[in-house]
């Protein structure tokens, strides 16, 4: 694993976390409050590589009333509290990183309406994505954001982290559709932000600034969702290339010919030879691979579909497939998203980066990969949305001691991206996988600005401490 | 016109302006500092029915150097300072309530750059709105936010509002388009926040907290915004209805059909009868009119004008008109843009609120409308954005005491809107106008955070005093 970069916490004495433990008992009943070493563990990490750290006591939360007795009780003790929903975060997010309570919402797993002439759902932030999908489509209906996590990701985390997916090439982020959201404070202050109407600019958005604050300024207890209707035919291409150049260069006629597909995902050279390594066939000539949807009204989408086909052609694709049927397009996105979990079957260490840089820089971010791949030896695959210019580079690697390679292959890439004019992130947060990063693109007096809003919200500290920003010199984690 | 809610602030002394005077024409030449009343007056209203107020200087500033040194000297000398571009608002944001510096970026007037692969304009805050749509357009991008007074207003107010128009509906507001702002802050402290692609979650959504915040937080000297391919064709339907709920169920089946619309604009009885008062040949039997418009490829758009058309017949339609010419379309967006100024025209005094509902409250709003009307006695009209459930909703007035009928209009209007699940303002902003009806909307809690939020850029509150919030207590002004 990369090397430790946050000192253990000063951690509650075995008194306080008794004390602790009588409070949250008395203000919850002891079946919602967890403090045995097994039980916590399942509160300790998430999909990141950083390691868990365990909290002192988890809260099994299955109304708003629990949240906000937990984030009183925090207060009053003066202990961390970090909130997680599904637990499938990429960035250490939900991580209890000094300790105090792991505050679990996923028992708060209710869709409590979803309004088809209004075009909203109102959800808890327990709700599994996929299953939100699932429910709105069944009526005609649309949630665009499509981490690929969806499966067991839930609602809560995304709107922590301001979840994209490929779709959000054409349909935008999480942040895109909340309208509004209840939330607990520490200190157990309800707040009703935002509003479920589409249009508003009532007062600061402070709802858009709760979405993607990472857990750091208030915890979901209710959101509103915006819909759209579902589109009526969505058709799938795949097109292989020689080189990732004749990618870009598809991807910009496609967009010349004022066609926005609803995903343009990329996949370089070693990630199709892994995919070609897995027993799946793919011409051996292909050195980059475009997936491709467009959407929309029937009409609309056979003429975008002809018109990307003829892009991919003219920009020099080896072949261009059609899906033919919703299975196949199935197969297709099934080891798409499966590629995350693929990759770290792969190696024993697994880091993967989603940084984010101009459509055009593509090529030239892919090219640093190279240069990062020949200076450190670490194997390196990249894919993803290509529309957005946001890409997942992975580090891949057995090596016990190339803790210090990578961590120079992450700089180096994160020094790359932000001379080409792009961000750290694009999806996973920056949480505690990239503080350490954060002064490369932001400067010192906006991170004070964003630590001053923090102080708004949470004038303790006390509200997943230690995420986001850079650690202060001499200040221990916080 | 309205009762004079906001006491005269206490203005600063003979001394202090030469004072001021002085200190802003050492930092930035006696060229670009007004202190004569006659040069103040432009500086002193906007478009909406509050009084004017002189500021005690006026900067008219040329670059962002100029927009930092004057928020230095505001700092320095401890006096107010709001910002303003065009003056074209309509919640009175410009208005400099208590006096000092009137900070006017319209001199900020360069596009400067406009990248048609990557999809982003660079623009300054005094570029007027239309002419940045007309740049796009040439190279067959797209600028979609079109504030009805596109033809003077500028994106710094556009920004400072979080602009919408007609469009919005399909295509969001202003926010979804900014990237990236460069700002000065009080102090003259410059800021670069957001970023230049179209993803990213770096951090907290800065920019996205800045856009809205009504000139109280930052001062735009420069914007990223997001452009998207210029839709291929456009199409525009006039039908006439009934009755406003069978425009409702007009517009429901539009959106069960798959098609969202760019606009989706509705005249209520009255607007029409002052159409046809104006001269326009409008069916008498017609008690309502939507103004819709489909966009995109062109197979898409003919297929969804039909379908526009069909549901506008099933609702039970009087007629459907398509527009056959360019000019035609134009001549009615015209006349559809030109309401603002000519219901003005019809009386000595105007209201313009732009409450939103969910959409289908919009028959529930009107007949408040209606009682309203029946209860002040004051001439309304209503018209506006029926897809957004965003409303104009006009007081027209010739009696100059009528001013305590208006503010019960007024807050009969916003207490009925807040009912209906709605919100105060849906483009226009809060500003002086509707600060004192803010609490009926958001609770104590919200307004106290959002003021936290306020301190954390401008502890000392002088930019743009007075703004969105309600008066405190004794507070004067501020």
């Amino acid at each position: 694993m990369l090397r430790r970069l946050d000192p253990p916490s000063p951690r509650l004495t075995p008194a306080r976390v008794d004390r602790l433990r009588s409070a949250l008992e008395r203000a919850l009943g002891p079946s919602k409050v967890q403090t045995s070493s097994e039980a916590l563990f399942a509160f300790a990490g998430d999909e990141s590589e950083n390691e868990p750290v365990l909290p002192d006591a988890a809260v099994l939360a299955s109304s708003a009333a629990d949240v906000l007795a937990a984030l009183k009780v925090a207060l009053d003790e003066g202990v961390p509290i970090t909130p997680r929903a599904a637990g499938s975060g990429k960035s250490g997010g939900a991580i209890p990183l000094a300790g105090g309570i792991a505050l679990a919402t996923a028992g708060l797993g209710r869709i409590l309406d979803i309004d088809a002439t209004e075009l909203t759902a109102t959800v808890e932030p327990g709700v599994v994505l996929g299953e939100l999908h699932r429910a709105v489509e069944e009526l005609g209906l649309f949630y665009p954001p499509d981490a690929n996590s969806l499966s067991w990701c839930a609602l809560g985390g995304n709107i922590a982290e301001n979840a994209g997916g490929p779709r959000a090439f054409k349909y935008g982020v999480t942040r895109d559709y909340v309208l509004g959201l209840d939330v607990g404070l520490v200190g157990g202050q309800a707040l009703t932000v935002g509003r479920k109407t589409k249009k508003g600019v009532t007062g600061y958005d402070v709802a858009g600034l709760l979405v993607g604050s990472e857990g750091t300024l208030a915890v979901t207890t209710r959101a509103t969702l915006r819909l759209i209707p579902k589109p009526e035919l969505v058709a799938t291409l795949l097109a292989l290339f020689p080189d990732v150049r004749a990618c870009g260069a598809a991807v910009q006629s496609i967009l010349a010919a004022g066609v926005v597909p609803r995903c343009i995902e990329l996949l370089d050279a070693p990630t199709l030879a892994a995919v070609r390594a897995g027993g799946v066939d793919v011409d051996g000539a292909a050195r980059a691979m475009l997936i491709l949807e467009v959407d929309g009204v029937e009409a609309t989408t056979l003429v975008e579909q002809e018109r990307v086909g003829d892009a991919c052609d003219r920009a020099g694709a080896l072949s261009v497939l059609v899906a033919q049927s919703a299975s196949q397009r199935d197969r297709l996105w099934a080891a798409r998203r499966a590629l995350s979990t693929t990759t770290r079957a792969m190696a024993r260490h697994k880091v993967s980066e989603d940084v984010v840089v101009p459509r055009t820089r593509i090529p030239d971010l892919l090219d640093e990969v190279d240069r990062i791949r020949e200076k450190t030896q670490i194997r390196m695959l990249t894919y993803g949305h290509a529309g957005d210019g946001n890409l997942h580079v992975n580090y891949l690697w057995d090596d016990p001691d190339a803790g210090p390679r990578v961590e120079l292959g992450l700089e180096m890439l994160f020094r790359r991206v932000v001379e080409l004019g792009g961000t750290l992130t694009g999806e996973h947060g920056v949480g505690l996988s990239k503080r350490r990063f954060l002064p490369l693109e932001q400067s010192a007096p906006l991170i004070e600005l964003q630590r001053g809003l923090k102080r708004v919200f949470d004038p303790n500290d006390l509200l997943n401490p230690g995420k986001v920003f850079p650690e202060r010199e001499g200040h221990g984690a916080c």
